[in-house]
Protein backbone atom coordinates (compact mmCIF):
# COMPACT_ATOMS: atom_id res chain seq x y z
CA UNK A 1 0.00 0.00 0.00
CA UNK A 2 1.56 3.37 -0.85
CA UNK A 3 -1.19 6.03 -0.87
CA UNK A 4 -4.50 6.93 1.52
CA UNK A 5 -7.19 8.94 -0.39
CA UNK A 6 -10.40 10.40 1.52
CA UNK A 7 -13.48 11.93 0.27
CA UNK A 8 -15.70 14.30 2.75
CA UNK A 9 -18.83 14.65 1.77
CA UNK A 10 -22.02 16.08 2.53
CA UNK A 11 -23.10 13.19 4.21
CA UNK A 12 -20.57 10.61 3.97
CA UNK A 13 -16.46 10.06 4.10
CA UNK A 14 -15.42 7.55 1.74
CA UNK A 15 -11.74 6.14 2.59
CA UNK A 16 -9.26 4.16 0.16
CA UNK A 17 -5.71 2.44 0.34
CA UNK A 18 -4.56 2.82 -3.23
CA UNK A 19 -1.19 -0.04 -3.91
CA UNK A 20 1.67 0.79 -6.09
CA UNK A 21 -0.26 0.30 -9.02
CA UNK A 22 -2.96 2.05 -7.87
CA UNK A 23 -5.29 -0.02 -7.35
CA UNK A 24 -8.02 -0.12 -4.62
CA UNK A 25 -7.03 -2.41 -1.93
CA UNK A 26 -8.75 -1.37 1.01
CA UNK A 27 -12.04 1.16 1.26
CA UNK A 28 -13.71 2.23 4.60
CA UNK A 29 -17.09 4.70 4.84
CA UNK A 30 -18.07 6.78 7.70
CA UNK A 31 -20.77 9.09 8.33
CA UNK A 32 -19.48 12.73 8.13
CA UNK A 33 -19.28 14.48 11.87
CA UNK A 34 -19.92 17.86 12.93
CA UNK A 35 -16.95 20.20 12.20
CA UNK A 36 -15.06 19.84 15.58
CA UNK A 37 -14.54 15.69 15.25
CA UNK A 38 -13.52 15.87 11.38
CA UNK A 39 -10.10 15.89 11.91
CA UNK A 40 -10.38 12.95 14.84
CA UNK A 41 -12.45 10.72 12.47
CA UNK A 42 -9.60 11.08 9.34
CA UNK A 43 -6.61 10.14 11.69
CA UNK A 44 -8.95 7.36 12.99
CA UNK A 45 -10.02 6.20 8.89
CA UNK A 46 -6.29 6.67 8.03
CA UNK A 47 -5.66 4.21 10.60
CA UNK A 48 -8.18 1.76 9.85
CA UNK A 49 -6.62 1.72 6.15
CA UNK A 50 -3.42 0.58 7.29
CA UNK A 51 -1.78 4.10 8.45
CA UNK A 52 1.97 4.47 7.68
CA UNK A 53 1.66 6.04 4.19
CA UNK A 54 1.24 9.63 2.76
CA UNK A 55 -2.77 10.41 3.17
CA UNK A 56 -4.35 12.89 0.45
CA UNK A 57 -8.29 14.79 1.87
CA UNK A 58 -10.75 15.87 -0.47
CA UNK A 59 -13.39 18.26 0.52
CA UNK A 60 -16.41 20.32 -0.72
CA UNK A 61 -15.86 24.26 -0.45
CA UNK A 62 -13.08 26.81 -0.50
CA UNK A 63 -9.68 24.76 0.82
CA UNK A 64 -6.25 26.86 0.93
CA UNK A 65 -2.85 25.55 -0.41
CA UNK A 66 -2.37 24.78 3.48
CA UNK A 67 -5.10 22.55 3.92
CA UNK A 68 -7.43 24.79 6.22
CA UNK A 69 -11.06 24.84 4.79
CA UNK A 70 -11.77 28.84 4.49
CA UNK A 71 -15.71 27.60 3.83
CA UNK A 72 -17.83 25.17 3.11
CA UNK A 73 -21.91 25.65 2.76
CA UNK A 74 -22.36 21.93 1.86
CA UNK A 75 -20.48 20.99 4.88
CA UNK A 76 -22.81 22.10 7.39
CA UNK A 77 -21.20 25.80 6.96
CA UNK A 78 -17.67 24.63 8.45
CA UNK A 79 -15.44 27.67 8.68
CA UNK A 80 -11.91 27.49 9.05
CA UNK A 81 -10.92 24.26 9.84
CA UNK A 82 -7.40 23.40 10.02
CA UNK A 83 -7.49 19.79 8.20
CA UNK A 84 -4.22 19.76 7.29
CA UNK A 85 -2.30 21.79 9.56
CA UNK A 86 -4.35 19.06 12.55
CA UNK A 87 -4.13 15.91 10.34
CA UNK A 88 0.38 16.79 9.82
CA UNK A 89 0.38 17.11 13.84
CA UNK A 90 -1.60 13.92 14.45
CA UNK A 91 -0.03 11.41 12.08
CA UNK A 92 3.21 12.32 11.63
CA UNK A 93 2.51 11.83 8.18
CA UNK A 94 2.25 13.90 4.66
CA UNK A 95 -0.77 15.37 4.36
CA UNK A 96 -2.82 16.93 0.96
CA UNK A 97 -5.64 18.54 1.10
CA UNK A 98 -7.50 20.05 -1.72
CA UNK A 99 -11.35 20.80 -2.98
CA UNK A 100 -12.61 17.43 -3.90
CA UNK A 101 -14.12 18.15 -7.39
CA UNK A 102 -10.65 19.17 -7.65
CA UNK A 103 -9.55 15.65 -6.16
CA UNK A 104 -12.14 13.62 -8.71
CA UNK A 105 -10.78 16.00 -11.88
CA UNK A 106 -7.08 14.35 -11.14
CA UNK A 107 -8.71 10.74 -10.53
CA UNK A 108 -10.43 10.83 -13.92
CA UNK A 109 -7.90 13.01 -15.53
CA UNK A 110 -4.79 10.49 -15.04
CA UNK A 111 -7.09 7.07 -14.95
CA UNK A 112 -10.09 7.87 -15.68
CA UNK A 113 -12.44 9.27 -18.55
CA UNK A 114 -10.53 12.42 -19.70
CA UNK A 115 -6.86 10.45 -19.87
CA UNK A 116 -4.67 11.35 -21.95
CA UNK A 117 -6.17 15.30 -22.32
CA UNK A 118 -4.14 18.70 -21.92
CA UNK A 119 -7.48 20.58 -21.24
CA UNK A 120 -10.18 18.77 -19.42
CA UNK A 121 -12.98 19.68 -17.37
CA UNK A 122 -14.42 17.68 -14.28
CA UNK A 123 -18.04 18.80 -13.52
CA UNK A 124 -19.66 17.04 -10.31
CA UNK A 125 -23.34 17.31 -9.97
CA UNK A 126 -24.98 16.52 -6.42
CA UNK A 127 -26.20 18.73 -3.88
CA UNK A 128 -24.68 21.13 -5.19
CA UNK A 129 -22.45 21.42 -8.33
CA UNK A 130 -17.81 21.24 -8.27
CA UNK A 131 -15.72 21.68 -11.07
CA UNK A 132 -11.76 20.63 -11.68
CA UNK A 133 -9.94 22.47 -14.03
CA UNK A 134 -6.94 20.83 -16.03
CA UNK A 135 -5.59 23.42 -18.47
CA UNK A 136 -2.36 22.90 -20.37
CA UNK A 137 -1.68 19.95 -19.33
CA UNK A 138 -2.04 20.79 -15.56
CA UNK A 139 -4.63 20.76 -12.56
CA UNK A 140 -4.77 24.39 -12.07
CA UNK A 141 -6.12 25.52 -8.64
CA UNK A 142 -6.38 29.15 -9.38
CA UNK A 143 -3.90 32.09 -7.42
CA UNK A 144 -5.44 30.85 -3.95
CA UNK A 145 -6.52 27.33 -4.29
CA UNK A 146 -10.32 28.53 -4.87
CA UNK A 147 -10.67 27.92 -8.71
CA UNK A 148 -13.46 25.39 -9.97
CA UNK A 149 -16.33 26.90 -7.90
CA UNK A 150 -18.41 26.72 -11.17
CA UNK A 151 -21.81 26.01 -9.06
CA UNK A 152 -22.02 30.03 -8.76
CA UNK A 153 -21.31 30.97 -12.08
CA UNK A 154 -24.50 33.40 -12.23
CA UNK A 155 -26.57 32.39 -15.21
CA UNK A 156 -29.90 33.97 -14.40
CA UNK A 157 -30.24 37.78 -12.62
CA UNK A 158 -32.15 37.79 -9.85
CA UNK A 159 -32.80 34.15 -10.05
CA UNK A 160 -33.20 31.34 -7.33
CA UNK A 161 -31.50 31.88 -4.06
CA UNK A 162 -28.29 29.49 -3.52
CA UNK A 163 -26.96 28.42 -0.47
CA UNK A 164 -24.33 30.75 -0.99
CA UNK A 165 -26.39 33.66 -0.18
CA UNK A 166 -26.32 35.43 -4.05
CA UNK A 167 -29.00 34.71 -6.31
CA UNK A 168 -28.95 32.88 -9.64
CA UNK A 169 -26.19 30.92 -9.50
CA UNK A 170 -26.15 27.53 -11.77
CA UNK A 171 -26.29 24.92 -9.33
CA UNK A 172 -29.58 25.85 -8.20
CA UNK A 173 -30.90 24.85 -11.45
CA UNK A 174 -28.65 22.08 -12.65
CA UNK A 175 -27.47 20.22 -9.75
CA UNK A 176 -29.24 16.91 -8.37
CA UNK A 177 -31.09 18.94 -5.59
CA UNK A 178 -32.16 21.66 -8.48
CA UNK A 179 -34.87 18.61 -9.76
CA UNK A 180 -36.82 19.17 -6.03
CA UNK A 181 -37.04 23.31 -6.96
CA UNK A 182 -37.70 23.10 -10.66
CA UNK A 183 -40.51 20.33 -9.93
CA UNK A 184 -42.05 22.48 -7.35
CA UNK A 185 -41.07 20.20 -4.88
CA UNK A 186 -40.72 16.42 -5.55
CA UNK A 187 -38.12 14.26 -4.92
CA UNK A 188 -35.16 13.85 -7.85
CA UNK A 189 -35.59 10.25 -7.65
CA UNK A 190 -39.48 10.82 -7.91
CA UNK A 191 -39.32 12.99 -10.99
CA UNK A 192 -37.13 10.64 -12.84
CA UNK A 193 -39.35 7.48 -11.75
CA UNK A 194 -42.37 9.15 -13.43
CA UNK A 195 -40.45 10.40 -16.21
CA UNK A 196 -39.18 7.10 -17.42
CA UNK A 197 -42.70 5.60 -16.87
CA UNK A 198 -43.61 8.57 -19.11
CA UNK A 199 -45.45 11.20 -17.26
CA UNK A 200 -45.25 14.48 -19.83
CA UNK A 201 -45.21 17.41 -17.15
CA UNK A 202 -42.12 15.10 -15.20
CA UNK A 203 -40.52 15.06 -18.82
CA UNK A 204 -40.92 19.00 -19.06
CA UNK A 205 -39.23 19.25 -15.37
CA UNK A 206 -36.32 16.34 -16.48
CA UNK A 207 -35.72 18.51 -20.00
CA UNK A 208 -35.73 21.72 -18.62
CA UNK A 209 -32.63 20.74 -16.06
CA UNK A 210 -31.30 18.96 -19.07
CA UNK A 211 -30.93 22.25 -20.97
CA UNK A 212 -29.27 24.46 -17.70
CA UNK A 213 -26.52 21.45 -17.88
CA UNK A 214 -26.21 22.00 -21.43
CA UNK A 215 -26.20 25.75 -20.93
CA UNK A 216 -23.52 25.99 -18.42
CA UNK A 217 -21.07 23.64 -20.23
CA UNK A 218 -21.39 25.66 -23.02
CA UNK A 219 -20.50 28.54 -21.03
CA UNK A 220 -17.75 26.75 -19.51
CA UNK A 221 -16.39 25.31 -22.90
CA UNK A 222 -16.30 29.50 -23.97
CA UNK A 223 -14.43 30.05 -21.48
CA UNK A 224 -11.70 27.17 -21.25
CA UNK A 225 -12.31 25.24 -24.38
CA UNK A 226 -11.43 21.48 -23.19
CA UNK A 227 -10.88 18.64 -25.00
CA UNK A 228 -13.34 16.62 -22.71
CA UNK A 229 -16.23 17.58 -19.90
CA UNK A 230 -16.25 14.46 -17.37
CA UNK A 231 -19.55 14.38 -15.87
CA UNK A 232 -19.73 13.08 -12.43
CA UNK A 233 -20.43 13.28 -8.55
CA UNK A 234 -23.71 11.69 -7.04
CA UNK A 235 -26.20 12.37 -8.90
CA UNK A 236 -24.54 11.67 -12.54
CA UNK A 237 -26.58 8.25 -12.89
CA UNK A 238 -29.44 10.47 -13.32
CA UNK A 239 -28.34 12.25 -16.30
CA UNK A 240 -27.95 9.09 -18.01
CA UNK A 241 -31.44 8.71 -19.66
CA UNK A 242 -31.35 12.43 -20.57
CA UNK A 243 -27.71 12.30 -21.83
CA UNK A 244 -28.54 12.92 -25.91
CA UNK A 245 -30.41 15.90 -25.22
CA UNK A 246 -27.86 17.02 -22.68
CA UNK A 247 -24.99 16.26 -25.67
CA UNK A 248 -27.62 18.03 -28.58
CA UNK A 249 -28.80 20.91 -26.41
CA UNK A 250 -25.30 21.49 -25.31
CA UNK A 251 -23.67 21.46 -28.97
CA UNK A 252 -26.33 24.05 -30.20
CA UNK A 253 -25.78 26.09 -27.20
CA UNK A 254 -21.93 26.93 -27.88
CA UNK A 255 -20.08 30.10 -29.53
CA UNK A 256 -20.34 29.82 -33.06
CA UNK A 257 -21.00 25.75 -33.07
CA UNK A 258 -20.69 24.97 -36.69
CA UNK A 259 -16.82 26.46 -36.87
CA UNK A 260 -15.00 25.01 -33.76
CA UNK A 261 -14.57 21.28 -32.93
CA UNK A 262 -16.68 20.84 -29.86
CA UNK A 263 -15.62 18.83 -26.07
CA UNK A 264 -16.57 15.08 -25.79
CA UNK A 265 -19.02 15.03 -22.82
CA UNK A 266 -18.42 12.09 -21.10
CA UNK A 267 -19.20 10.49 -17.68
CA UNK A 268 -17.37 9.43 -14.96
CA UNK A 269 -15.78 6.23 -14.75
CA UNK A 270 -14.41 5.65 -11.48
CA UNK A 271 -18.42 6.08 -10.01
CA UNK A 272 -18.42 7.26 -6.49
CA UNK A 273 -14.66 6.63 -5.83
CA UNK A 274 -13.08 8.84 -7.96
CA UNK A 275 -12.64 11.60 -5.18
CA UNK A 276 -11.19 9.44 -3.16
CA UNK A 277 -9.09 8.08 -5.34
CA UNK A 278 -8.14 11.67 -6.54
CA UNK A 279 -7.31 12.20 -3.11
CA UNK A 280 -4.96 9.62 -3.06
CA UNK A 281 -3.45 10.51 -5.79
CA UNK A 282 -2.48 14.20 -4.31
CA UNK A 283 0.20 12.20 -2.60
CA UNK A 284 2.15 12.05 -5.89
CA UNK A 285 5.77 14.04 -6.02
CA UNK A 286 4.40 17.33 -8.24
CA UNK A 287 0.50 16.71 -7.71
CA UNK A 288 -0.49 17.99 -4.32
CA UNK A 289 0.18 21.24 -2.98
CA UNK A 290 2.36 21.43 0.36
CA UNK B 1 14.42 45.90 -34.72
CA UNK B 2 13.03 42.28 -33.51
CA UNK B 3 9.67 41.51 -33.82
CA UNK B 4 6.18 43.20 -35.71
CA UNK B 5 2.68 42.64 -34.23
CA UNK B 6 -0.43 43.66 -35.68
CA UNK B 7 -3.82 43.89 -34.12
CA UNK B 8 -6.76 43.39 -36.40
CA UNK B 9 -9.85 45.03 -34.85
CA UNK B 10 -13.62 45.43 -35.92
CA UNK B 11 -12.36 49.31 -37.83
CA UNK B 12 -8.89 49.71 -37.43
CA UNK B 13 -5.64 47.68 -38.10
CA UNK B 14 -2.55 48.69 -35.36
CA UNK B 15 0.63 47.66 -36.00
CA UNK B 16 3.75 47.54 -34.19
CA UNK B 17 7.44 47.33 -34.24
CA UNK B 18 9.52 46.62 -31.43
CA UNK B 19 13.57 46.83 -30.43
CA UNK B 20 15.78 44.13 -28.89
CA UNK B 21 13.82 45.78 -25.56
CA UNK B 22 10.54 45.51 -26.22
CA UNK B 23 9.93 49.42 -26.53
CA UNK B 24 7.52 50.80 -29.61
CA UNK B 25 10.26 51.82 -32.19
CA UNK B 26 7.37 52.37 -35.14
CA UNK B 27 3.34 52.39 -35.87
CA UNK B 28 1.18 52.46 -38.55
CA UNK B 29 -2.47 52.76 -38.63
CA UNK B 30 -4.94 51.32 -41.61
CA UNK B 31 -8.95 50.89 -41.70
CA UNK B 32 -10.02 47.17 -41.87
CA UNK B 33 -10.54 46.02 -45.21
CA UNK B 34 -13.05 43.40 -46.20
CA UNK B 35 -11.97 39.94 -45.34
CA UNK B 36 -10.18 38.88 -49.24
CA UNK B 37 -7.96 42.01 -48.49
CA UNK B 38 -6.95 41.09 -44.98
CA UNK B 39 -3.92 39.11 -45.72
CA UNK B 40 -3.38 41.47 -48.41
CA UNK B 41 -3.53 44.43 -46.01
CA UNK B 42 -1.41 42.93 -43.27
CA UNK B 43 1.66 41.62 -45.72
CA UNK B 44 2.09 45.92 -46.85
CA UNK B 45 1.74 46.67 -43.10
CA UNK B 46 4.36 44.68 -42.57
CA UNK B 47 6.44 46.23 -45.36
CA UNK B 48 6.18 49.40 -43.83
CA UNK B 49 7.04 48.52 -40.82
CA UNK B 50 10.25 47.89 -41.75
CA UNK B 51 9.56 43.55 -42.76
CA UNK B 52 12.44 41.75 -42.69
CA UNK B 53 11.34 40.44 -39.08
CA UNK B 54 8.81 37.67 -37.57
CA UNK B 55 5.12 39.12 -37.68
CA UNK B 56 2.76 38.16 -34.96
CA UNK B 57 -1.10 38.92 -35.59
CA UNK B 58 -4.20 39.28 -33.16
CA UNK B 59 -7.45 38.90 -34.52
CA UNK B 60 -11.17 38.70 -32.79
CA UNK B 61 -12.80 35.12 -33.54
CA UNK B 62 -12.14 31.68 -33.28
CA UNK B 63 -8.38 31.00 -34.26
CA UNK B 64 -7.26 27.84 -34.68
CA UNK B 65 -3.44 27.10 -33.88
CA UNK B 66 -2.56 26.44 -37.42
CA UNK B 67 -3.61 30.56 -37.81
CA UNK B 68 -7.02 30.17 -39.32
CA UNK B 69 -9.90 32.40 -38.51
CA UNK B 70 -12.43 30.33 -38.33
CA UNK B 71 -15.19 32.60 -37.57
CA UNK B 72 -15.29 36.43 -36.30
CA UNK B 73 -19.20 38.12 -35.84
CA UNK B 74 -17.19 41.28 -34.81
CA UNK B 75 -14.95 40.58 -37.99
CA UNK B 76 -17.80 41.48 -40.52
CA UNK B 77 -18.46 37.69 -40.55
CA UNK B 78 -15.44 36.65 -42.03
CA UNK B 79 -14.78 33.11 -41.71
CA UNK B 80 -12.05 30.47 -43.02
CA UNK B 81 -9.95 32.71 -43.35
CA UNK B 82 -5.93 31.46 -43.83
CA UNK B 83 -4.33 34.24 -42.32
CA UNK B 84 -1.53 32.61 -40.99
CA UNK B 85 -0.68 30.14 -43.98
CA UNK B 86 -1.53 33.19 -46.08
CA UNK B 87 1.10 35.10 -44.85
CA UNK B 88 4.07 32.76 -44.16
CA UNK B 89 3.52 32.10 -47.86
CA UNK B 90 4.17 36.27 -49.02
CA UNK B 91 6.72 36.63 -46.08
CA UNK B 92 8.84 34.06 -46.65
CA UNK B 93 8.98 35.07 -42.97
CA UNK B 94 7.50 33.20 -39.40
CA UNK B 95 4.08 34.17 -39.00
CA UNK B 96 2.32 33.44 -35.33
CA UNK B 97 -1.64 34.25 -35.18
CA UNK B 98 -3.86 34.21 -31.91
CA UNK B 99 -6.72 35.92 -30.62
CA UNK B 100 -6.44 39.02 -30.13
CA UNK B 101 -7.62 39.27 -26.61
CA UNK B 102 -4.80 36.43 -25.85
CA UNK B 103 -2.35 38.86 -27.22
CA UNK B 104 -3.67 41.91 -24.84
CA UNK B 105 -3.39 38.77 -21.91
CA UNK B 106 0.18 37.75 -23.07
CA UNK B 107 1.38 41.79 -23.05
CA UNK B 108 -0.10 43.26 -20.13
CA UNK B 109 1.52 40.10 -17.92
CA UNK B 110 4.97 39.65 -19.44
CA UNK B 111 5.14 43.88 -19.00
CA UNK B 112 1.58 45.48 -17.91
CA UNK B 113 -0.80 45.02 -15.48
CA UNK B 114 -0.70 41.30 -14.79
CA UNK B 115 3.15 41.23 -14.53
CA UNK B 116 4.39 39.12 -12.02
CA UNK B 117 0.88 37.29 -11.49
CA UNK B 118 0.89 32.83 -12.08
CA UNK B 119 -3.04 33.56 -12.77
CA UNK B 120 -4.45 36.31 -14.57
CA UNK B 121 -7.34 37.08 -16.43
CA UNK B 122 -7.39 39.81 -19.50
CA UNK B 123 -11.10 41.37 -20.14
CA UNK B 124 -11.31 43.16 -23.01
CA UNK B 125 -14.17 45.58 -23.15
CA UNK B 126 -15.59 47.03 -26.69
CA UNK B 127 -17.93 46.34 -29.19
CA UNK B 128 -18.33 43.21 -27.72
CA UNK B 129 -15.98 41.20 -24.70
CA UNK B 130 -12.63 39.46 -25.11
CA UNK B 131 -11.33 37.25 -22.66
CA UNK B 132 -7.32 36.29 -22.20
CA UNK B 133 -6.14 33.52 -19.84
CA UNK B 134 -3.26 32.73 -17.71
CA UNK B 135 -3.39 29.95 -15.09
CA UNK B 136 -0.61 28.11 -14.19
CA UNK B 137 2.00 30.52 -15.02
CA UNK B 138 0.97 30.17 -18.92
CA UNK B 139 -0.76 31.58 -21.33
CA UNK B 140 -3.74 29.08 -21.91
CA UNK B 141 -5.54 28.95 -25.51
CA UNK B 142 -7.34 25.60 -24.73
CA UNK B 143 -7.85 22.77 -26.32
CA UNK B 144 -8.61 24.17 -29.72
CA UNK B 145 -7.02 27.70 -29.51
CA UNK B 146 -10.79 28.66 -28.68
CA UNK B 147 -10.46 30.01 -25.07
CA UNK B 148 -11.81 32.81 -23.97
CA UNK B 149 -14.75 33.49 -25.57
CA UNK B 150 -16.10 34.89 -21.79
CA UNK B 151 -18.18 37.51 -23.48
CA UNK B 152 -20.42 34.30 -24.38
CA UNK B 153 -20.56 33.49 -20.74
CA UNK B 154 -24.79 33.09 -20.54
CA UNK B 155 -25.58 35.45 -17.66
CA UNK B 156 -29.77 35.63 -18.52
CA UNK B 157 -31.74 33.04 -19.72
CA UNK B 158 -33.77 33.89 -22.79
CA UNK B 159 -32.24 37.16 -22.64
CA UNK B 160 -30.74 39.93 -24.87
CA UNK B 161 -30.09 38.74 -28.20
CA UNK B 162 -26.53 37.95 -29.33
CA UNK B 163 -24.33 38.60 -32.74
CA UNK B 164 -23.42 35.01 -32.28
CA UNK B 165 -27.18 34.18 -32.47
CA UNK B 166 -27.76 33.38 -29.10
CA UNK B 167 -29.36 34.81 -25.90
CA UNK B 168 -28.35 36.33 -22.73
CA UNK B 169 -24.64 36.18 -23.51
CA UNK B 170 -22.42 38.79 -21.30
CA UNK B 171 -21.04 40.77 -23.86
CA UNK B 172 -24.82 42.02 -24.64
CA UNK B 173 -25.07 43.85 -21.11
CA UNK B 174 -21.21 44.89 -19.76
CA UNK B 175 -19.53 45.45 -23.35
CA UNK B 176 -19.10 49.34 -24.42
CA UNK B 177 -21.98 48.59 -27.10
CA UNK B 178 -24.15 47.48 -24.21
CA UNK B 179 -24.88 51.15 -22.94
CA UNK B 180 -26.96 51.75 -26.01
CA UNK B 181 -29.07 49.01 -25.39
CA UNK B 182 -29.74 49.33 -21.61
CA UNK B 183 -30.19 53.30 -22.53
CA UNK B 184 -32.76 52.91 -24.53
CA UNK B 185 -30.85 53.56 -27.44
CA UNK B 186 -28.40 56.14 -26.91
CA UNK B 187 -24.76 56.20 -27.11
CA UNK B 188 -22.18 55.23 -24.27
CA UNK B 189 -20.54 58.67 -24.81
CA UNK B 190 -23.93 60.20 -24.07
CA UNK B 191 -24.85 58.30 -21.36
CA UNK B 192 -21.38 59.09 -19.87
CA UNK B 193 -21.37 62.63 -20.76
CA UNK B 194 -24.86 63.47 -19.34
CA UNK B 195 -23.95 60.43 -16.18
CA UNK B 196 -21.23 62.95 -15.49
CA UNK B 197 -22.93 66.38 -15.75
CA UNK B 198 -25.05 64.55 -13.24
CA UNK B 199 -28.08 63.19 -14.93
CA UNK B 200 -29.72 60.72 -13.01
CA UNK B 201 -31.29 58.41 -15.81
CA UNK B 202 -27.88 58.32 -17.03
CA UNK B 203 -26.55 57.66 -13.62
CA UNK B 204 -28.59 54.57 -13.14
CA UNK B 205 -28.16 53.01 -16.18
CA UNK B 206 -24.09 53.26 -15.74
CA UNK B 207 -24.89 51.86 -12.46
CA UNK B 208 -26.69 48.86 -14.14
CA UNK B 209 -23.83 48.08 -16.81
CA UNK B 210 -21.03 48.55 -13.52
CA UNK B 211 -23.19 45.80 -11.92
CA UNK B 212 -23.07 43.65 -15.03
CA UNK B 213 -19.37 43.93 -15.39
CA UNK B 214 -18.85 43.03 -11.57
CA UNK B 215 -21.23 40.09 -11.98
CA UNK B 216 -19.54 38.21 -14.48
CA UNK B 217 -15.74 38.76 -13.03
CA UNK B 218 -16.85 37.23 -9.83
CA UNK B 219 -18.59 34.05 -11.77
CA UNK B 220 -15.08 34.00 -13.83
CA UNK B 221 -13.47 34.82 -10.72
CA UNK B 222 -15.34 31.52 -9.31
CA UNK B 223 -14.38 29.66 -12.15
CA UNK B 224 -10.45 30.37 -12.10
CA UNK B 225 -9.47 32.13 -9.02
CA UNK B 226 -6.80 34.87 -10.73
CA UNK B 227 -4.36 36.93 -8.93
CA UNK B 228 -5.45 39.80 -10.56
CA UNK B 229 -8.23 41.13 -13.34
CA UNK B 230 -7.19 43.19 -16.33
CA UNK B 231 -9.89 45.00 -17.68
CA UNK B 232 -8.75 46.81 -21.29
CA UNK B 233 -10.30 47.03 -24.64
CA UNK B 234 -11.58 50.74 -26.32
CA UNK B 235 -14.46 50.84 -23.59
CA UNK B 236 -12.13 50.42 -20.76
CA UNK B 237 -11.46 54.66 -20.36
CA UNK B 238 -15.24 54.70 -19.37
CA UNK B 239 -14.82 52.78 -16.58
CA UNK B 240 -13.00 55.10 -14.64
CA UNK B 241 -15.77 56.95 -13.26
CA UNK B 242 -17.55 53.67 -11.74
CA UNK B 243 -14.61 51.51 -11.53
CA UNK B 244 -15.06 51.78 -7.29
CA UNK B 245 -18.84 50.99 -7.86
CA UNK B 246 -17.62 47.63 -10.20
CA UNK B 247 -15.00 46.87 -7.80
CA UNK B 248 -17.35 47.16 -4.70
CA UNK B 249 -20.10 45.17 -6.39
CA UNK B 250 -17.59 42.41 -8.11
CA UNK B 251 -16.62 41.87 -4.24
CA UNK B 252 -20.02 41.51 -3.00
CA UNK B 253 -20.72 39.08 -6.04
CA UNK B 254 -17.95 36.40 -5.35
CA UNK B 255 -18.82 33.06 -3.63
CA UNK B 256 -17.83 33.19 0.02
CA UNK B 257 -16.12 37.30 -0.21
CA UNK B 258 -15.79 36.76 3.37
CA UNK B 259 -13.35 33.94 3.30
CA UNK B 260 -11.51 34.11 0.43
CA UNK B 261 -8.84 36.49 -1.03
CA UNK B 262 -10.01 38.58 -3.81
CA UNK B 263 -8.30 39.29 -6.82
CA UNK B 264 -6.40 42.76 -7.76
CA UNK B 265 -9.33 44.48 -10.36
CA UNK B 266 -6.88 46.92 -12.56
CA UNK B 267 -7.31 48.77 -15.72
CA UNK B 268 -4.59 48.18 -18.61
CA UNK B 269 -1.78 49.71 -18.55
CA UNK B 270 -0.28 49.48 -22.01
CA UNK B 271 -3.52 51.25 -23.17
CA UNK B 272 -4.96 50.56 -27.24
CA UNK B 273 -1.51 49.25 -27.99
CA UNK B 274 -1.87 46.23 -25.17
CA UNK B 275 -3.08 43.79 -28.70
CA UNK B 276 -0.32 45.00 -30.97
CA UNK B 277 2.72 44.64 -28.71
CA UNK B 278 1.02 41.15 -27.41
CA UNK B 279 0.91 39.75 -31.16
CA UNK B 280 4.37 41.09 -31.65
CA UNK B 281 5.43 38.92 -28.50
CA UNK B 282 3.80 35.86 -29.99
CA UNK B 283 7.34 35.69 -31.63
CA UNK B 284 9.68 35.00 -29.28
CA UNK B 285 10.25 31.24 -28.68
CA UNK B 286 7.11 28.89 -26.69
CA UNK B 287 4.61 31.67 -26.31
CA UNK B 288 3.05 31.41 -30.41
CA UNK B 289 1.98 28.24 -31.22
CA UNK B 290 3.66 27.10 -34.86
Amino acid sequence: MTAIGIDVGGTKCLGVALDDTGAVVAEVREPTPSAPELVWLLARMWGDLGGNAPLGVGLPGLITPAGVVRASPNLRGARDIAVGPGLREMLGAAVYVDNDATCAALAEWRVGAARGSRDALMVTLGTGIGGGIVMGGRLQRGSHGFAGEIGHMMVERGGLECVCGRRGCWERYASGSALRTLSGGRSGEEVFASFLAGDESSAAVVSEWAGWIATGLASLTNICDPEVIVLGGGTVDSVGPVMEEVREKFSRALYSPEHRTHPRLETAVLGARAGAIGAAMLTEPGIGLP
